[in-house]
This record gives C-alpha cells, sequence and structure tokens, in this order.
C-alpha cells in the first residue's frame, strides 16, 4: 500500500474567450494549478491567470505542439497526476460540448485518476448574450438545436438528410464550427423548408476584443465574407433582434458617409488643424 | 437635454447553483448593483453576494412576490433604471435559455434603457459536469437539443408529433422542467424510435449540496420516483458513464447492506460504544 499522494485532473471550462466569462471556480483552480493542458482556443489572457509556479502547454493541434495526438495528451494527463501535481485541463467554452472530453475521460476513468468536471459559459451563449439576444422565446422559439458544422478532423459534419429535420421554425440553430461554406447550409436549410428571410448572424471571436458580428438572412447567407475563426452560426427567428441591430448600424455607418461626403468633415477639421498651426 | 445618469440593466446568468459557478464578471455585478431583481431558483448563497447597500427583490413567481406579472418586472427594471439605478436581473442559468429573456430585452429596447447581458453556465452543462460525462463523443454522439417539457405557464410543451424528430440516436436530448410525468416522455421517444436501453439520468438541484442524481434506461424511466425540481433529463448514449457509475454505487450500497447483515457492524459498533461508555 503506498501513502504517495496523487493529484486530481480538472478538466475546466474556459468560458467563450472574455477572462471575465471564465467561473469563479475556474479562476481559483488555474491559480493554484501545477500543470495546466490547453486548447489553442483558450485566450492567452486566462492561461496568464495560472499561478507563477505552473507549468503551461499548449496542447492545441494547430499551434501548440506539433502532431500531439489525443492519446498523448491522455497519457500526459494520467502522468502528472500520478506524480502528485494538481493538473487543469483547460478547454474553451464548456468542457462537455463538441471537445474531446469524453475520450479523456475514459482515459482517467481506466487509469483509475481522481477528475473533476468544472463548467463553462459555452460559446453560443456567448455570443448570444454579446448579440443582446435569447436564443428561446415563448412567443415563438422553443428549442435550441446544438451541432457542429465539421468534425474535428475537418470532415464536414452535415449532410443533407441530416438537416432536413432541424428544418422547424421553433428551433434555434447553433451550429459550432460551421467552416467558410455557408452557401451550402444556406442551400441545404432551405431545401429542408426553412424560410428565406430566417434570421442568420455568424458571430466571430465572441466576446474578445475582436469579436465582429455578420448578419444576414438564410438566403444571404453566403454573401457573408472575410470571417475569422473561431465562429459561430445562429439561425432562428429568435436572431431577429440582432440582424435587426445590425442593419439599423449599417444604415447609420451608410448615412455618416454620405454627410462626410457631402460636408467634408475630414477635410474641414484637416484645415482647421492647419490654421491653429501656422 | 438632460445630463441626469440614467442606469444599466444587466441581465446576468447565475449559473446551475453552486456559487463558485457564478461568472467572474456576474459576481463583480452583483457586489456593485443598487438593486437585484431574481428568479426563484437563484440560490440564497448567491442573492446574498450582493452588496450591503443593494435591494434584492425575488421576482419569482412562486415563492417571490405574489401574482407579480411579467409587464411589472418588466416595468420594475425600466424604472429603476431611469432613476439612476444599476439594475442586476438575476436569472437562475443562462439568461438566453428557456427564461423570458427576449421579453425583457424587447421592453428595455423600446423604453430606450441600456442593457448588457451576461452569459452564465446553463443548468444542463452544471448537471452534466456533476455526472462527469461530455455531452457529445465524436465516436457516437454529436448533436445536442435542448428543449423544455412545460411551458412557463405549466402547460407541457412536448408532444407525440415533436418527438418524432428527436429520437436520433446521435442526439442528446437534455430537457429541462420535465415535470413528473416521464412515463409519457418515455413511452413517446420509444415510440419514436429510440432504443428501451438508452440511457437516462436526471439530476434534481444540480451542482448544490442537495443535488441527487436519478439513472436509469429510457424504458425504466417511469420508475424514477421522488425527484424534487427544479430536475433536468438527459437522454442520450454520451450518458452511458453516468448510468454505469450510478449502478455501480448502487451495487456497493447493496453490498454493504448484504454485509452488515452477515455481520452486523452496526450492532458491533454500538456494543464496543457501549462496553467504552461503561
Amino acid at each position: 500500500m503506498t501513502t504517495e499522494k496523487r493529484g486530481t485532473v480538472y478538466l475546466v471550462g474556459a468560458g467563450p474567450g472574455d477572462p471575465e466569462l471564465l467561473t469563479l471556480k475556474a479562476h481559483a483552480l488555474l491559480k493554484s494549478a501545477d500543470f495546466v493542458l490547453h486548447d489553442d482556443l483558450v485566450s492567452p489572457q486566462i492561461v496568464a491567470l495560472a499561478g507563477p509556479h505552473a507549468i503551461t502547454i499548449n496542447v492545441g493541434k494547430r499551434f501548440g505542439v506539433k502532431k500531439i495526438t489525443q492519446a498523448e495528451i491522455n497519457r500526459l494527463m494520467v502522468a502528472s497526476a500520478e506524480r502528485g501535481l494538481n493538473v487543469v485541463r483547460l478547454k474553451s467554452g464548456d468542457p462537455a460540448i463538441l471537445g474531446r472530453l469524453a475520450e479523456e475521460l475514459d482515459a482517467l476513468e481506466a487509469a483509475r485518476v481522481a477528475f473533476e468536471v468544472v463548467p463553462g459559459v459555452t460559446a453560443s451563449l456567448g455570443a448570444a448574450a454579446a448579440l443582446g439576444v435569447s436564443l428561446t422565446d415563448r412567443r415563438k422559439t422553443s428549442r435550441i438545436m446544438i451541432l457542429s458544422g465539421h468534425h474535428a478532423d475537418g470532415r464536414e459534419a452535415i449532410d443533407e438528410a441530416d438537416l432536413a429535420g432541424l428544418a422547424r421554425e421553433d428551433t434555434t440553430l447553433l451550429i459550432y464550427m460551421p467552416g467558410r461554406d455557408f452557401e451550402k447550409i444556406s442551400r441545404q436549410l432551405l431545401h429542408a423548408g426553412l424560410p428565406p428571410d430566417t434570421p442568420s448572424v455568424v458571430v466571430s471571436r465572441a466576446t474578445t476584443p475582436n469579436q465582429r458580428v455578420f448578419a444576414a438572412t438564410l438566403a444571404d447567407l453566403a454573401s457573408l465574407k472575410g470571417i475569422e475563426a473561431p465562429a459561430i452560426l445562429l439561425i432562428g427567428r429568435a436572431l431577429a433582434p440582432a440582424v435587426m441591430r445590425a442593419s439599423r448600424a449599417e444604415e447609420l455607418n451608410l448615412l455618416v458617409d454620405e454627410i462626410a461626403r457631402e460636408i467634408p468633415i475630414a477635410a474641414a477639421t484637416t484645415d482647421a488643424e492647419r490654421s491653429f498651426a501656422s
């Protein structure tokens, strides 16, 4: 019998991006962790909240440790917990949604390593809050479907047959990793019966300083360009206020441009500055 | 033109129950709020985090201000913001899911009151974390459907036709407010084609000290009794590890009972205590 202390692995949701959207528990665990293994999508500001003596590793498959496999991540967690370290496995959003939590928990359970899952604010809820909309509305929308546009290996996860059952006007669709082929998603959902004017919004880098909102109708979804990953695609009548606000903002921008052309504000200001300077 | 300062209304998710699952932002807003309007389901420990000078009101429809209407809640928010107060409208879980956020935002927008939505950990994600399971698993489950078993006014929200499209083995169902008629939900999902052995778990009062887990198969769902609200019903193959752990725990309990009958531990302990006491 050994009295050696074994560590615990905490599988922690880092929330959608804004460090203020970490939970108090996630924040405390990060501060006291010995070892932090985080995904690419976890922002540097959040990783920086780890204590000064913590070792942090980016195990993301794109920008982190090159060619690291899921099996290697699992082994890292198990081996460090067996050596008595407190491990935080930090995952963007909520760990239970479209990550690899199931596989990591299987590995920990097989190795009899103690673990605890700490939930987080999932990306789509961060996006909805940033848009200032509700995802359900008892007057029209009562359901939410969360799905991924792509598998983790890059293959498309949505096919025509799959989308058919989703085309219900009382359902808000939250599509993670929508990729760039919005034309195809649009065509398939229209074909499945959703109205062409169904409000559709893409939020890129939600809740971060680089957040951008792209609003359209389902029929016009393909016209959206220049969207940077990570992004979330939200479709449904619940999004109507977000589309309305985005189009008001666009009109206001156009109006300011028009006024600036008629009364050349920029030029006038420059003239005034010149007269002051001379 | 008036220079009078108007307040902002923050519509804030309080998370699933555990105060440690508040976001840092929700915690800070609560501490600095002048006026907190909260739902029934927000735990007293969380409401108590409001600053000492804050006024807190339970606007829940069951145990709070009796017979308060949604229109009255809206008026309270608007009037207090217009008087310059910083208002926190504290909603259990995440505000964008199955609350009345849409109506409250409409009222604030109509009154031109500034607002901000602060997302939270929604109840089902708190439950999944407490169960130690992932809700998706690229090996078998790629979708999540969130729906309500009941409308806010108590009417059932699920009917036979509705459930038909949900019976996909690659989808995890998260049913909020499932009510007590599990027999009906079970029958309808079986009729719609889900296998009888589909893992099904009810978590009552998730992430609180009173949390209880009830695990079954879809066919046996009706046998679950004594479940206290609020509860979440989670159905799908992703829940298999939770059902397995619950049945292991039950077997262990039965084994302890059996051993205790053969070697009467309780009686022996009592004897020993008696001999010590004499």
